[in-house]
């Protein structure tokens, strides 16, 4: 089989294409031709060698993708050939409060990830997809949409009528946006681009800041709720941008740290957290069970999610390189189609 | 003022108006000028005597109602004079875990209630209700709305994705198909009547059954879930009801107790809440803060309540004579306006 | 290998030993050479055939051992050859809400269970024990104390200060009893027994009831936390004791139903559940979390079970018969000693 | 009646005695006769003009207190004369999530605290406390006692058997200590003195590290747990003990934000907090019912504070200057012991 490959050292240029043997799904586990997969931004530090510069090489980067279940090992039933599934995010996370070996076993780092024309999983470590989704749209949902529920629905315990604050248009952004609406909830959304504001707006997003023009844009969300503030913000930046979620945010609400796109050591005003009550959790993507869950959720209301645009494999670079200009809308993906069977 | 109180004996027959002496707000208190009312199953049942016999009479019956604050006592900053407020149904349940005398303090009995063109009541112990709804649409939330809120949202943590049984028609049925399809969840709801399931639908709900026609509806509502059954069943019947209950919900699945409309005694197979882990929660109504978030929900999504009729003051009596027939499809209100000032 | 097994027809007669081929652990299984195991109630009623008359048989009875890992199957790394661990009562149930497989995937009934010389289960599937127990404490733990756990731990949040009912002396009865002491909580004690009572006091239990005497029982109870009632009932007994289980409850406590040893069809007062705002949960033991949890918490306080008697394998059926008697303090273990290697 | 002030500018050279005249319960209030107050670092801060600097003066300094009811406002039945109570922290926080004027209701700034020898408060605002507490115990009570409980329980869900990393001996970390082993925890405490190390352990902790010989005490906290790390961190410290904290705590733990005693300014490390799904929260005290669920728990186990020392009225600037010294190991109390009636 085909798969992509960073090997010889880390950087875009050390992608490149690799024939690797079939693999055989071993008893529990099993075999999939693999049809799309997305890339996040975790992908793109990895493929420079700047999310963990320790990753053994060569790796088949990657986390999220969808493929055809095409072979069963001994023992499998909770599959059955010609079922459309995600692989999840951390392999052995299945429920509950994960143990750090859970949060441990990642796809495309430190396991070998999706970019690849066959997969071997164990048969646990998947979730199936709702039948309505394009396989560019499954493909998109295992890191950006599972770390978005778990930050509003699995821990943000979201109500109707809520008032969310998206940063940005991102991955998880757009997610965290299509989920608080199907909640009910208010979404106000930032960007610097006027344009993504517009299309934000087009989504459900009832208020658009530019943080450009407005750098005291926690300040103006606040005012945009009263004065009350927001009850939840889904924080991408990091540091440069949790002060103003702090201003944002009201008493006794939460902020999920998602990213760290601008830094990842912040300086932060202790007395905030303190004197707001506010609760602060990391957010590293999720379970299964929250898998599960936003699949229902999403095929609930045939919603789909939002793709900026999609590669053939063989531009893999490119994709990679439409993500690192950061002009994208929704999720890059990569349409995997086996050349030989 | 003038007041409808049942004096004399229970009974539709007892229904009367008496003039009563205009109340002053005290301290902490305000002053109110009632708009208008909602009727609730309890407060027939209370008119009749059945719902507490040994209720002191006279008695100003009904639980639901809105206001505009027209008196201010002394020390209220809370409200201002024109507020458009709810009393909430029990006075002094505000937030957190009731005590005892929290859960008594209700409205319409052993509390004077809302059927009065004056009312007084503690500042704390109301709501202000969006602007956009109508008088009777906000007098028809207090109890009913707030049931349901507490069912499905504060006790319930519904999620997008989740399917919910509702059963019938009635007030709380209503609100909560509303408020579950706020929350992106599905809506499977039970009637006698097939014109009342066509309505159903029309409002939201993926399925409608006849339980007249399909006793074993309970069986129907977890074929439709695929076998899983549902997440949540908001039982308003009680003795006839819970059974097939029982049977619609998912192994871990939870059913709201909130009436008895079909009686108080239930034979309930234990065996079955015990081996599907269902949590079976009484729901009584519910504190200001669910009423606060229901109406953040509510206003969110410019939502609103289902009126079936709305009568004269005069005509509390027809009021309750319609439902006690039992053909009503959403609340019941009355019209309260002073007739000289 | 020697195993226990019913065959030819359900009874304690037909309790009888057979010669097994010694199993082997396959891909991601380990091989267990079991130590001591304990029994539940649930495992004389599947004895009898009053559990689920259409289980298949034969089958190895009893959900609760404890082995030492003697092989390990590919691709274990969960464990080692030496650890000392107790199988999982529902063995697909790891973490979160369970599916309606997890809980159906349970020893002694429908899967064969510990009353076997060896044993194969999935790695996953297993708890490590902690040292200072003995085998027979640590066979005790698996169905009882984890039910005790879920019901008042995970389930029902206990904190110090509150106050638990317990019902009886059974195995799950003192494993709560434990669990709410360990937990600073107060435990009322019911037993028919004033001798068990005294015991039951000697292990922490601030009041003991005897409810042959005092057939009022639950109203005494309230009385005893000052007519405010109870936050937990841990109910054991079923059809004949809800009914006063309600009358201990406070408003908004809640009641966990263990067993039913009592009559499986309860007639409830629904008013008493929604007029009180209780919850009913049904407690099915729990997940491999809980019980993690679990050991945790007795290490910590290097808190044992009680153990009423030990019995040889030989003498398995006498166990059963003490159990039937009724009139054991803790519980009943069986010792397993493999007669040849 | 005598209190004491802050006037005339900040500093304890400004604390003096005035001379007010008596209040008088007005409706729905409550007259206190004072009888002990203890003192917090914030009440520091406050006398300083570090906390507030915008304070207006003259302010009677002090939160936490216990006074005997000796007057009634009309309609109090909460209530009766000779009942000991201590004013809540945040007057008008009761139960919930907060609202923002709620946190702000706060005594000893912005409102008038409890040196004083006659206090007036809604009678909503106070908890019965204790019989078999002294004063100087009760009064100890409001402001540490009840955030550390609201860290560990309301907010942090401890179980028996979770490991709690307390941050030296102040009169919160003591609580904590206290709270934790009420509910079955292990306890490491931190100090800077091998001294109070051996009488924290006295008190029931199992582990303590000298943080000034042990720079890296988070790196030997984690150890001590198996390099699982800690459930649990109350943090006093603020910017320069976080980065151990993040050092210490176990993937998916909890931080409670109590205190800022090193800085209010932390720069932390948002990947730790991201890659462990560590949950932040910020601790602002806690509501009523926390604080009445405290003393349950305290009762149900006859714990008592630790009380450092005990400082007549007339010597409050010594016990000021007793605090700011730092060498004090449990609650700094005043008794207020009224000169004339």
């Amino acid at each position: 089989m085909k798969a992509v490959i960073i090997d010889g050292g880390f950087g875009l240029e050390n992608l490149q294409f690799a024939d690797r043997p079939d693999p055989e799904p071993g008893p529990g586990q099993v075999l999939l031709r693999m049809k799309a997969a997305s890339l996040n931004f975790r992908d793109l530090l990895t493929v420079r060698g700047l999310y963990n510069p320790r990753q053994p090489l060569p790796l088949i980067p990657c986390s999220d993708g969808v493929g055809e279940v095409i072979g069963l090992g001994d023992g499998v039933t909770r599959l059955a050939a010609g079922d459309r599934v995600c692989p999840i995010f951390a392999q052995d996370w299945l429920a509950g409060t994960p143990h750090r070996d859970q949060v441990r076993s990642t796809l495309g780092g430190p396991l070998d990830g999706t970019l690849a024309e066959l997969m071997v999983v164990n048969a646990e470590s998947v979730v199936k997809v709702p039948a309505y989704l394009t396989d560019e749209e499954a493909a998109a949902l295992p890191c950006a949409a599972v770390t978005a529920w778990t930050a509003l629905v699995t821990e943000g315990e979201i109500q109707a009528g809520d008032t969310v604050l998206v940063q940005g248009t991102g991955g998880v952004s757009l997610f965290a946006l299509l989920i608080a609406r199907l909640h009910g909830a208010r979404v106000i959304i930032t960007s610097s681009s006027d344009d993504k504001l517009v299309r934000a707006k087009d989504l459900g997003a009832s208020d658009g800041i530019n943080y450009v023009s407005e750098p005291e844009w926690g300040k103006i969300a606040r005012q945009l709720t009263d004065k009350v503030g927001v009850d939840h913000v889904v924080e991408v930046g990091g540091a440069a941008t949790l002060d103003q979620s702090l201003r944002a945010i009201r008493v006794g609400g939460r902020i999920s740290i998602i990213g760290v796109l601008s830094g990842v050591q912040a300086t932060i005003p202790l007395t905030a957290i303190l004197m707001s009550n506010v609760r602060l959790q990391g957010i590293l993507v999720g379970h299964r069970a929250s898998f599960e869950a936003l699949c229902r959720a999403l095929a609930q209301a045939s919603a789909r999610p939002v793709i900026d645009s999609t590669f053939a494999l063989a531009d893999v670079r490119a994709a990679f390189e439409h993500m690192a200009a950061g002009a994208h809308f929704g999720k890059i993906c990569i349409r995997i189609d086996q050349q030989s069977q």
